[in-house]
């Protein structure tokens, strides 16, 4: 445990799986910043729900955003805590019995309760890192959000204190009269891959400066 | 609306952006079927909390399963409802516009209660069915799970109800007036995709009948 990580919380305190606990900052950045969406859990009258949505990440606070009208964003908005989960699936892991079949991934979970922006120059600012996560150099580019746009669009921020990531890597375990069998044993990686970007139908190209696209 | 949709239940109404709504039990269907993991979701203690976790699904039954002593799922074998959350993401949806922004996803959302299966032969015949969704064929080649492995894994039924799911497909809809700006818009897609298997550092290749992986 080194001094620059988070401190661990009654909530974060990993019971289970300790050694697949991490609370290293920069491991926690990097398995966010990868990750283009998030799911958003909160209670509701007294009921749990839950949305996927996009985050992103500025030092020690994490955002979302979505319509000003979202039913789970409003219950955050009006003070309910967050429950946030960030996943990254990398394998299925084969084992040699059915019990230690596992998965590889990476996850941050984070609580806490969120702060509503107010200030559009602040809002303008997050939805400008916002863009720029998603496609580095787009920002100015494109149309920026007006007056109405911003109004129509609930940011919540929340500081990140409650963090831990859990991490799972490498070979099955079995038991060790297992090994023994003949069967084949190892990881089923996988990943997420980016296709060549596909133009908008009523895109019009001769409006750009150049051929670039995203 | 087939007569053959799921109900829609208060919780699964869809109160903004009910294009993107649908309840057809096909299209459900195929979305949890096509993905690894969930989000589930639940109230302990008045507070929310997530795990992401593997699923498999029999017809309209939905399943989960982990450690007996995990504290999500122990709170929803206690009777705590759960919302849990499917999610693909498809790819990122490039508008002229800041706002306009968007990603395309198929999502399915599920409440509800569980049971816990308590029957051994059940368990039994799940932890097949969820193996062959892994890999097909694999349940006849691994050592099945013994007594104590049945009783440390705690296994989670829940009636496919209340559901619905959520889709986005398509180009940007931009501002009429924002199409004739000098700006590339698109979709950014994206998938999973499988790896080559990477066997396990401990596979002893001369115990397996021939020299077929996973």
């Amino acid at each position: 445990m080194s001094e620059t990580d988070y401190d661990i919380q009654p909530q974060t305190k990993m019971v289970r799986g300790p050694k697949r606990a991490s609370y290293d900052r920069e491991t926690v950045h990097r398995i966010i910043d990868e990750a283009i969406i998030c799911h958003v859990s909160t209670v509701l009258d007294g009921r749990p729900v839950m949305i996927p949505t996009a985050h992103w990440r500025v030092g020690e606070q994490f955002y979302i955003h979505g319509s000003s009208k979202n039913r789970v964003l409003g219950a955050i908005a009006d003070g309910a805590e967050a429950c946030i989960c960030i996943t990254h699936l990398d394998g299925l892991v084969m084992a040699r019995s059915a019990f230690h079949h596992s998965a590889n991934y990476r996850s941050v979970v984070i609580y806490g309760k969120a702060r509503v922006m107010e200030d559009d120059t602040a809002k303008m600012e997050q939805s400008a890192v916002f863009v720029e996560k998603l496609a580095k150099g787009r920002w100015d580019t494109i149309r920026h959000p007006n007056k109405q746009e911003l109004k129509a669009t609930m940011f919540l921020e929340f500081d990140m204190e409650a963090v831990s990531a859990k991490i799972r890597t490498g070979d099955p375990v079995d038991d060790e009269e297992d090994y023994a069998l003949p069967v084949w044993a190892g990881v089923l990686p996988c990943r997420t891959v980016w296709d060549a970007p596909i133009d908008d139908s009523r895109l019009d190209r001769s409006l750009l400066a150049d051929a670039t696209s995203a």
